[in-house]
Protein backbone atom coordinates (compact mmCIF):
# COMPACT_ATOMS: atom_id res chain seq x y z
CA UNK A 1 0.00 0.00 0.00
CA UNK A 2 1.43 3.37 -1.18
CA UNK A 3 1.03 6.87 0.71
CA UNK A 4 1.35 10.31 -0.63
CA UNK A 5 1.40 13.04 1.94
CA UNK A 6 -0.09 16.24 0.42
CA UNK A 7 0.21 19.36 2.67
CA UNK A 8 -0.88 23.06 2.30
CA UNK A 9 1.48 25.65 2.93
CA UNK A 10 1.54 27.32 6.37
CA UNK A 11 -0.41 30.52 6.65
CA UNK A 12 0.49 33.14 4.66
CA UNK A 13 1.29 36.92 5.11
CA UNK A 14 -1.51 37.44 2.80
CA UNK A 15 -3.58 34.70 4.43
CA UNK A 16 -3.45 36.63 7.46
CA UNK A 17 -4.10 39.65 6.14
CA UNK A 18 -7.34 38.40 3.99
CA UNK A 19 -5.83 38.80 0.94
CA UNK A 20 -6.74 37.02 -2.52
CA UNK A 21 -2.50 35.70 -3.19
CA UNK A 22 -3.04 33.56 -6.14
CA UNK A 23 0.43 33.46 -7.39
CA UNK A 24 1.56 36.59 -5.88
CA UNK A 25 5.28 35.18 -4.20
CA UNK A 26 4.52 35.92 -0.59
CA UNK A 27 6.13 34.77 3.03
CA UNK A 28 4.83 33.11 5.41
CA UNK A 29 3.78 34.40 8.32
CA UNK A 30 5.17 33.82 11.90
CA UNK A 31 2.51 31.81 12.90
CA UNK A 32 2.92 29.97 9.02
CA UNK A 33 6.31 28.99 10.08
CA UNK A 34 5.50 27.26 13.44
CA UNK A 35 2.78 25.95 12.12
CA UNK A 36 5.16 24.22 9.09
CA UNK A 37 7.59 23.47 11.65
CA UNK A 38 4.69 21.29 13.03
CA UNK A 39 3.91 19.35 10.81
CA UNK A 40 7.53 18.51 10.15
CA UNK A 41 7.22 17.21 13.98
CA UNK A 42 4.00 15.32 12.99
CA UNK A 43 5.80 13.32 10.49
CA UNK A 44 8.67 12.90 11.85
CA UNK A 45 6.81 11.37 15.24
CA UNK A 46 4.37 9.21 13.12
CA UNK A 47 8.01 7.73 11.36
CA UNK A 48 7.21 9.12 7.86
CA UNK A 49 10.08 8.52 5.39
CA UNK A 50 10.28 10.88 1.79
CA UNK A 51 12.39 9.51 -1.17
CA UNK A 52 11.30 12.89 -3.23
CA UNK A 53 9.62 15.85 -2.83
CA UNK A 54 7.54 18.23 -5.31
CA UNK A 55 6.58 21.70 -4.74
CA UNK A 56 5.69 24.89 -6.37
CA UNK A 57 7.61 27.98 -7.93
CA UNK A 58 5.88 30.00 -4.57
CA UNK A 59 8.08 30.65 -1.47
CA UNK A 60 5.33 29.85 0.69
CA UNK A 61 5.15 26.15 -0.43
CA UNK A 62 9.14 25.75 -0.77
CA UNK A 63 9.51 27.33 2.59
CA UNK A 64 6.77 24.89 4.53
CA UNK A 65 8.67 22.08 2.92
CA UNK A 66 11.98 23.53 3.42
CA UNK A 67 11.11 23.71 7.32
CA UNK A 68 9.21 20.23 7.04
CA UNK A 69 12.27 18.45 5.59
CA UNK A 70 14.58 20.02 8.32
CA UNK A 71 12.69 19.12 11.30
CA UNK A 72 12.43 15.45 9.75
CA UNK A 73 15.67 15.47 8.94
CA UNK A 74 15.28 14.56 4.95
CA UNK A 75 16.75 18.00 3.57
CA UNK A 76 19.27 15.89 1.69
CA UNK A 77 16.19 14.28 -0.89
CA UNK A 78 15.58 16.40 -4.19
CA UNK A 79 13.20 18.61 -4.66
CA UNK A 80 11.26 19.29 -7.62
CA UNK A 81 9.66 22.79 -8.55
CA UNK A 82 7.15 23.86 -11.01
CA UNK A 83 4.85 26.42 -11.88
CA UNK A 84 2.30 23.49 -12.87
CA UNK A 85 1.48 23.06 -8.51
CA UNK A 86 1.60 26.73 -8.03
CA UNK A 87 -1.94 28.31 -6.36
CA UNK A 88 -4.77 29.01 -8.79
CA UNK A 89 -4.26 32.26 -10.42
CA UNK A 90 -6.66 34.69 -9.01
CA UNK A 91 -6.47 37.18 -11.97
CA UNK A 92 -6.61 40.73 -11.15
CA UNK A 93 -8.36 39.99 -7.30
CA UNK A 94 -4.66 38.97 -6.13
CA UNK A 95 -4.13 41.41 -3.78
CA UNK A 96 -7.65 42.57 -2.87
CA UNK A 97 -9.12 42.16 0.61
CA UNK A 98 -11.37 39.63 0.57
CA UNK A 99 -14.22 40.93 2.48
CA UNK A 100 -14.31 44.45 0.65
CA UNK A 101 -13.95 42.63 -2.53
CA UNK A 102 -17.34 40.57 -1.30
CA UNK A 103 -19.01 44.06 -0.65
CA UNK A 104 -18.25 45.13 -3.74
CA UNK A 105 -19.30 41.97 -6.28
CA UNK A 106 -21.68 40.11 -3.33
CA UNK A 107 -20.99 37.28 -0.94
CA UNK A 108 -22.28 34.76 -3.43
CA UNK A 109 -20.25 35.67 -6.48
CA UNK A 110 -17.10 35.86 -4.29
CA UNK A 111 -17.56 32.55 -2.99
CA UNK A 112 -18.29 31.04 -6.97
CA UNK A 113 -14.73 32.84 -7.96
CA UNK A 114 -13.14 31.00 -4.71
CA UNK A 115 -14.89 27.75 -4.57
CA UNK A 116 -16.75 26.92 -8.16
CA UNK A 117 -14.62 24.41 -10.77
CA UNK A 118 -16.06 26.99 -13.57
CA UNK A 119 -16.16 30.35 -12.64
CA UNK A 120 -12.99 32.74 -13.35
CA UNK A 121 -12.36 35.65 -11.60
CA UNK A 122 -11.61 38.57 -13.76
CA UNK A 123 -8.52 38.63 -16.06
CA UNK A 124 -5.07 40.38 -15.74
CA UNK A 125 -4.28 42.69 -18.27
CA UNK A 126 -1.03 41.90 -19.85
CA UNK A 127 0.15 45.25 -18.59
CA UNK A 128 -0.31 45.03 -15.03
CA UNK A 129 2.65 44.67 -13.19
CA UNK A 130 1.16 41.40 -11.39
CA UNK A 131 1.42 39.74 -15.30
CA UNK A 132 4.52 38.32 -14.51
CA UNK A 133 5.42 36.42 -17.83
CA UNK A 134 8.69 38.23 -18.06
CA UNK A 135 9.75 36.93 -14.37
CA UNK A 136 12.92 34.50 -14.82
CA UNK A 137 10.80 31.83 -12.69
CA UNK A 138 8.27 31.65 -15.52
CA UNK A 139 10.84 31.04 -17.98
CA UNK A 140 9.73 27.71 -18.99
CA UNK A 141 5.79 28.99 -19.80
CA UNK A 142 5.35 29.74 -23.79
CA UNK A 143 4.64 33.17 -25.10
CA UNK A 144 0.96 33.30 -24.09
CA UNK A 145 0.91 30.59 -21.71
CA UNK A 146 1.31 32.81 -18.01
CA UNK A 147 -2.50 32.83 -17.11
CA UNK A 148 -4.49 36.18 -16.86
CA UNK A 149 -6.72 33.96 -14.70
CA UNK A 150 -8.09 30.64 -13.81
CA UNK A 151 -11.21 28.70 -12.07
CA UNK A 152 -10.39 25.07 -10.40
CA UNK A 153 -10.80 23.36 -13.74
CA UNK A 154 -8.15 25.25 -15.75
CA UNK A 155 -5.91 24.95 -12.24
CA UNK A 156 -6.61 21.20 -12.40
CA UNK A 157 -5.76 20.74 -16.16
CA UNK A 158 -2.21 22.28 -15.13
CA UNK A 159 -1.61 20.14 -12.05
CA UNK A 160 -3.16 16.97 -13.84
CA UNK A 161 -0.25 17.00 -16.72
CA UNK A 162 2.06 17.54 -13.97
CA UNK A 163 0.91 14.74 -11.50
CA UNK A 164 0.80 11.96 -15.05
CA UNK A 165 4.34 13.29 -16.11
CA UNK A 166 6.29 13.65 -13.14
CA UNK A 167 4.76 12.64 -10.01
CA UNK A 168 2.52 9.41 -10.57
CA UNK A 169 5.40 7.72 -12.39
CA UNK A 170 8.11 8.90 -9.42
CA UNK A 171 5.01 7.09 -7.33
CA UNK A 172 4.71 3.70 -9.53
CA UNK A 173 8.72 3.15 -9.39
CA UNK A 174 8.54 3.29 -5.73
CA UNK A 175 9.08 6.56 -4.53
CA UNK A 176 7.76 7.74 -1.55
CA UNK A 177 6.67 11.00 -2.43
CA UNK A 178 5.50 14.59 -0.32
CA UNK A 179 3.95 17.15 -2.34
CA UNK A 180 4.08 20.72 -0.58
CA UNK A 181 1.33 22.68 -2.54
CA UNK A 182 -1.66 25.18 -2.18
CA UNK A 183 -5.58 25.02 -1.12
CA UNK A 184 -6.70 24.56 -4.11
CA UNK A 185 -3.85 22.90 -6.46
CA UNK A 186 -4.40 20.26 -3.93
CA UNK A 187 -7.95 20.77 -4.17
CA UNK A 188 -7.86 20.14 -8.06
CA UNK A 189 -5.94 16.80 -7.09
CA UNK A 190 -8.20 15.58 -4.58
CA UNK A 191 -11.33 16.66 -6.95
CA UNK A 192 -8.73 14.01 -9.81
CA UNK A 193 -7.95 11.40 -7.01
CA UNK A 194 -11.49 11.27 -5.54
CA UNK A 195 -13.71 11.82 -8.47
CA UNK A 196 -15.62 14.69 -6.12
CA UNK A 197 -18.84 16.21 -7.42
CA UNK A 198 -18.90 19.95 -8.26
CA UNK A 199 -20.92 20.19 -4.88
CA UNK A 200 -18.91 18.68 -2.97
CA UNK A 201 -15.64 20.57 -3.97
CA UNK A 202 -17.33 23.43 -3.37
CA UNK A 203 -17.36 22.84 -0.08
CA UNK A 204 -13.87 21.44 0.32
CA UNK A 205 -11.36 23.50 2.28
CA UNK A 206 -7.59 22.41 2.94
CA UNK A 207 -6.56 23.40 5.99
CA UNK A 208 -2.58 24.75 6.26
CA UNK A 209 0.45 22.73 7.07
CA UNK A 210 -1.79 19.55 8.41
CA UNK A 211 -0.12 16.79 6.36
CA UNK A 212 -2.79 15.27 4.09
CA UNK A 213 -2.16 11.12 3.89
CA UNK A 214 -3.46 10.08 0.85
CA UNK A 215 -3.47 5.65 1.02
CA UNK A 216 -3.48 4.42 -2.77
CA UNK A 217 -3.46 1.29 -4.61
CA UNK A 218 -1.12 0.43 -7.20
CA UNK A 219 -3.06 1.89 -9.60
CA UNK A 220 -2.56 4.78 -7.90
CA UNK A 221 -6.33 4.89 -6.82
CA UNK A 222 -7.51 6.39 -3.17
CA UNK A 223 -8.28 3.69 -0.62
CA UNK A 224 -8.93 6.33 2.19
CA UNK A 225 -7.40 9.38 3.24
CA UNK A 226 -7.09 11.46 6.44
CA UNK A 227 -5.44 13.97 8.05
CA UNK A 228 -2.22 13.73 10.16
CA UNK A 229 -1.76 14.80 13.83
CA UNK A 230 0.73 14.34 16.58
CA UNK A 231 -0.99 10.79 17.28
CA UNK A 232 -1.58 9.63 14.40
CA UNK A 233 -5.26 9.82 11.96
CA UNK A 234 -7.59 12.97 12.45
CA UNK A 235 -10.91 11.55 11.92
CA UNK A 236 -12.38 14.13 9.12
CA UNK A 237 -15.15 14.27 6.88
CA UNK A 238 -13.45 14.95 3.36
CA UNK A 239 -16.49 14.81 0.65
CA UNK A 240 -15.12 11.38 -1.60
CA UNK A 241 -17.95 11.75 -4.05
CA UNK B 1 32.48 36.70 -18.74
CA UNK B 2 31.19 34.05 -16.64
CA UNK B 3 31.02 34.69 -13.02
CA UNK B 4 30.67 31.40 -10.68
CA UNK B 5 29.92 31.98 -6.74
CA UNK B 6 31.01 29.27 -4.13
CA UNK B 7 30.22 29.66 -0.37
CA UNK B 8 31.32 27.17 2.51
CA UNK B 9 28.83 26.74 5.09
CA UNK B 10 28.02 29.28 7.69
CA UNK B 11 29.30 28.13 11.58
CA UNK B 12 28.28 24.73 12.28
CA UNK B 13 27.64 23.19 15.45
CA UNK B 14 30.68 21.38 15.27
CA UNK B 15 33.04 24.31 14.41
CA UNK B 16 31.76 26.22 17.22
CA UNK B 17 32.80 23.02 19.38
CA UNK B 18 35.84 23.02 17.62
CA UNK B 19 35.36 19.08 16.50
CA UNK B 20 36.50 17.28 13.20
CA UNK B 21 33.22 16.93 11.47
CA UNK B 22 33.91 15.37 7.65
CA UNK B 23 30.32 13.52 6.83
CA UNK B 24 28.59 13.97 10.39
CA UNK B 25 25.96 16.07 9.48
CA UNK B 26 25.53 18.51 12.15
CA UNK B 27 23.80 21.62 11.45
CA UNK B 28 24.76 25.71 11.80
CA UNK B 29 24.81 27.30 14.75
CA UNK B 30 22.68 30.54 15.44
CA UNK B 31 25.95 32.50 14.18
CA UNK B 32 26.16 30.36 11.21
CA UNK B 33 22.47 30.97 10.12
CA UNK B 34 23.39 34.90 10.53
CA UNK B 35 26.58 34.14 8.88
CA UNK B 36 23.92 32.62 6.17
CA UNK B 37 21.91 35.75 5.68
CA UNK B 38 24.57 37.72 5.35
CA UNK B 39 25.83 35.69 2.43
CA UNK B 40 22.73 36.05 1.12
CA UNK B 41 22.20 39.91 1.77
CA UNK B 42 25.68 41.03 0.24
CA UNK B 43 24.93 38.89 -3.22
CA UNK B 44 21.21 40.20 -2.92
CA UNK B 45 22.98 43.72 -2.57
CA UNK B 46 25.84 42.97 -5.16
CA UNK B 47 22.79 42.14 -7.48
CA UNK B 48 23.80 38.52 -8.23
CA UNK B 49 20.83 36.47 -9.66
CA UNK B 50 21.39 32.55 -10.21
CA UNK B 51 19.80 29.82 -12.63
CA UNK B 52 20.53 26.78 -10.63
CA UNK B 53 22.68 25.61 -7.44
CA UNK B 54 24.49 22.57 -6.26
CA UNK B 55 25.28 21.99 -2.48
CA UNK B 56 26.24 18.67 -0.39
CA UNK B 57 23.56 16.42 0.79
CA UNK B 58 24.88 17.60 4.42
CA UNK B 59 22.33 20.00 6.08
CA UNK B 60 24.86 22.76 6.67
CA UNK B 61 25.65 23.30 3.23
CA UNK B 62 22.16 22.77 2.31
CA UNK B 63 20.67 25.01 4.67
CA UNK B 64 23.17 27.74 4.02
CA UNK B 65 21.50 27.82 0.68
CA UNK B 66 18.55 28.02 1.59
CA UNK B 67 18.87 30.91 3.61
CA UNK B 68 21.00 32.42 1.04
CA UNK B 69 18.32 31.64 -1.95
CA UNK B 70 15.48 33.02 0.64
CA UNK B 71 17.40 36.12 1.40
CA UNK B 72 17.83 36.77 -2.30
CA UNK B 73 14.45 35.79 -3.34
CA UNK B 74 15.81 32.65 -5.35
CA UNK B 75 14.32 30.22 -4.27
CA UNK B 76 12.49 28.80 -7.11
CA UNK B 77 15.87 28.06 -8.57
CA UNK B 78 16.54 24.19 -9.65
CA UNK B 79 18.83 22.81 -6.61
CA UNK B 80 21.15 19.94 -7.11
CA UNK B 81 22.34 18.12 -4.34
CA UNK B 82 25.19 15.10 -4.24
CA UNK B 83 27.83 13.49 -1.97
CA UNK B 84 30.29 14.37 -4.47
CA UNK B 85 30.29 18.05 -2.96
CA UNK B 86 30.31 16.53 0.87
CA UNK B 87 33.08 17.67 3.16
CA UNK B 88 36.83 15.49 3.03
CA UNK B 89 35.93 12.46 4.75
CA UNK B 90 37.77 12.87 8.10
CA UNK B 91 37.66 9.27 9.07
CA UNK B 92 37.95 8.11 12.59
CA UNK B 93 38.97 11.83 13.71
CA UNK B 94 34.98 12.61 12.95
CA UNK B 95 33.83 13.98 16.15
CA UNK B 96 37.01 14.40 18.10
CA UNK B 97 38.34 17.64 19.49
CA UNK B 98 40.53 19.19 17.32
CA UNK B 99 42.79 20.64 20.66
CA UNK B 100 42.30 17.28 22.29
CA UNK B 101 43.67 15.45 18.93
CA UNK B 102 46.79 17.94 18.70
CA UNK B 103 47.37 16.57 22.33
CA UNK B 104 47.84 13.51 21.21
CA UNK B 105 49.26 12.77 18.02
CA UNK B 106 51.04 16.40 17.98
CA UNK B 107 50.23 19.50 16.34
CA UNK B 108 52.24 18.72 13.34
CA UNK B 109 50.59 15.32 12.18
CA UNK B 110 46.80 17.31 12.55
CA UNK B 111 47.98 20.24 10.60
CA UNK B 112 49.14 17.72 7.87
CA UNK B 113 45.67 15.97 8.39
CA UNK B 114 44.03 18.85 8.01
CA UNK B 115 45.50 20.93 5.28
CA UNK B 116 48.37 18.73 2.91
CA UNK B 117 47.26 16.71 -0.09
CA UNK B 118 48.13 13.31 1.07
CA UNK B 119 48.24 12.62 4.13
CA UNK B 120 44.73 10.38 5.00
CA UNK B 121 43.62 10.47 8.37
CA UNK B 122 43.22 7.04 10.15
CA UNK B 123 40.30 4.92 8.67
CA UNK B 124 37.15 4.40 10.18
CA UNK B 125 35.92 0.83 10.93
CA UNK B 126 33.44 -0.37 9.24
CA UNK B 127 31.62 -1.48 12.10
CA UNK B 128 31.70 1.67 13.25
CA UNK B 129 28.30 3.27 13.81
CA UNK B 130 29.84 6.54 11.98
CA UNK B 131 30.04 3.98 9.31
CA UNK B 132 27.02 5.35 7.31
CA UNK B 133 26.84 3.60 4.23
CA UNK B 134 23.15 1.91 5.13
CA UNK B 135 21.86 5.59 5.42
CA UNK B 136 19.54 5.95 2.69
CA UNK B 137 21.40 9.56 2.10
CA UNK B 138 23.91 7.74 0.78
CA UNK B 139 21.87 5.11 -1.75
CA UNK B 140 23.79 6.18 -4.23
CA UNK B 141 26.98 5.18 -3.81
CA UNK B 142 28.15 1.49 -4.47
CA UNK B 143 29.17 -1.03 -2.09
CA UNK B 144 32.53 -0.30 -0.97
CA UNK B 145 32.43 3.36 -2.53
CA UNK B 146 31.35 4.77 0.93
CA UNK B 147 34.66 6.11 2.13
CA UNK B 148 36.48 5.32 5.39
CA UNK B 149 38.98 8.07 5.50
CA UNK B 150 40.05 10.61 2.72
CA UNK B 151 43.29 13.01 2.11
CA UNK B 152 41.92 15.93 -0.26
CA UNK B 153 43.34 14.12 -3.30
CA UNK B 154 40.54 11.69 -2.83
CA UNK B 155 38.14 14.45 -2.47
CA UNK B 156 39.14 16.38 -5.11
CA UNK B 157 39.05 13.28 -7.26
CA UNK B 158 34.84 12.90 -6.48
CA UNK B 159 34.71 16.59 -6.62
CA UNK B 160 35.94 16.84 -10.39
CA UNK B 161 34.17 13.93 -11.16
CA UNK B 162 30.94 16.40 -10.30
CA UNK B 163 32.47 19.19 -11.43
CA UNK B 164 32.83 17.95 -14.97
CA UNK B 165 30.16 15.89 -15.32
CA UNK B 166 27.43 17.71 -14.02
CA UNK B 167 28.38 21.95 -13.01
CA UNK B 168 30.56 22.64 -15.69
CA UNK B 169 28.38 21.28 -18.54
CA UNK B 170 25.67 23.62 -16.95
CA UNK B 171 28.31 26.75 -16.56
CA UNK B 172 28.97 26.38 -20.47
CA UNK B 173 25.10 26.14 -21.44
CA UNK B 174 24.99 29.68 -19.53
CA UNK B 175 23.64 28.93 -16.31
CA UNK B 176 24.36 31.53 -13.28
CA UNK B 177 25.53 28.91 -10.42
CA UNK B 178 25.87 29.12 -6.90
CA UNK B 179 27.77 26.35 -5.16
CA UNK B 180 27.22 25.59 -1.46
CA UNK B 181 29.74 23.57 0.30
CA UNK B 182 32.70 22.98 2.84
CA UNK B 183 35.71 24.22 3.05
CA UNK B 184 38.18 20.77 2.05
CA UNK B 185 35.76 20.39 -1.50
CA UNK B 186 36.10 24.32 -1.86
CA UNK B 187 40.06 24.11 -1.11
CA UNK B 188 39.43 21.01 -3.61
CA UNK B 189 37.79 22.79 -6.13
CA UNK B 190 40.11 25.85 -6.27
CA UNK B 191 43.25 23.56 -6.13
CA UNK B 192 42.05 22.49 -9.93
CA UNK B 193 41.12 25.84 -11.23
CA UNK B 194 44.20 27.65 -10.26
CA UNK B 195 46.56 24.89 -10.18
CA UNK B 196 47.61 25.70 -6.70
CA UNK B 197 50.83 24.36 -5.36
CA UNK B 198 51.05 21.62 -2.39
CA UNK B 199 52.45 24.78 0.29
CA UNK B 200 50.01 27.34 -1.67
CA UNK B 201 46.81 24.34 -0.84
CA UNK B 202 48.30 23.96 2.82
CA UNK B 203 48.08 27.30 3.54
CA UNK B 204 44.52 28.25 2.21
CA UNK B 205 41.70 28.47 5.05
CA UNK B 206 38.31 29.26 3.48
CA UNK B 207 35.93 31.32 5.79
CA UNK B 208 32.74 30.40 6.65
CA UNK B 209 29.71 31.97 4.63
CA UNK B 210 31.56 34.35 2.27
CA UNK B 211 30.86 34.42 -1.21
CA UNK B 212 33.34 33.45 -3.31
CA UNK B 213 33.30 34.60 -6.96
CA UNK B 214 35.30 33.31 -9.43
CA UNK B 215 35.23 35.16 -13.23
CA UNK B 216 35.96 32.45 -15.55
CA UNK B 217 36.82 32.28 -19.42
CA UNK B 218 34.70 30.69 -22.22
CA UNK B 219 36.64 27.35 -21.27
CA UNK B 220 36.35 28.07 -17.27
CA UNK B 221 39.67 28.94 -17.04
CA UNK B 222 39.80 31.27 -14.28
CA UNK B 223 40.45 35.15 -15.13
CA UNK B 224 40.69 35.85 -10.90
CA UNK B 225 38.27 35.71 -8.00
CA UNK B 226 37.43 37.68 -5.06
CA UNK B 227 35.61 37.24 -1.81
CA UNK B 228 32.35 39.25 -1.67
CA UNK B 229 31.39 41.89 0.84
CA UNK B 230 28.49 44.55 1.45
CA UNK B 231 30.51 46.95 -1.15
CA UNK B 232 31.54 44.60 -3.21
CA UNK B 233 34.97 42.80 -4.00
CA UNK B 234 37.02 42.30 -0.68
CA UNK B 235 41.01 42.56 -1.22
CA UNK B 236 42.47 39.18 -0.29
CA UNK B 237 45.20 36.70 -1.17
CA UNK B 238 44.45 33.81 -2.28
CA UNK B 239 47.93 31.62 -2.96
CA UNK B 240 47.20 30.96 -6.86
CA UNK B 241 49.75 29.33 -8.09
Amino acid sequence: MIKLVLIRHGQSVWNLENKFTGWTDVDLSKNGLQEAREAGKVLKKNEYTFDIAYTSVLKRSIRTLWIVLHQMDFMWIPIYKSWRLNERHYGALQGLNKEETAKKFGEEQVHLWRRSMNERPPALKTTDIRYEASNPKYKELAKGQFPVTENLADTEKRVLEYWNETIAPSIKAGKKVIISAHGNTIRALMQYLDNISPDGIANLNIPTSVPLVYELDDNLKPLRHYYLGIDGEIPTHIPSS
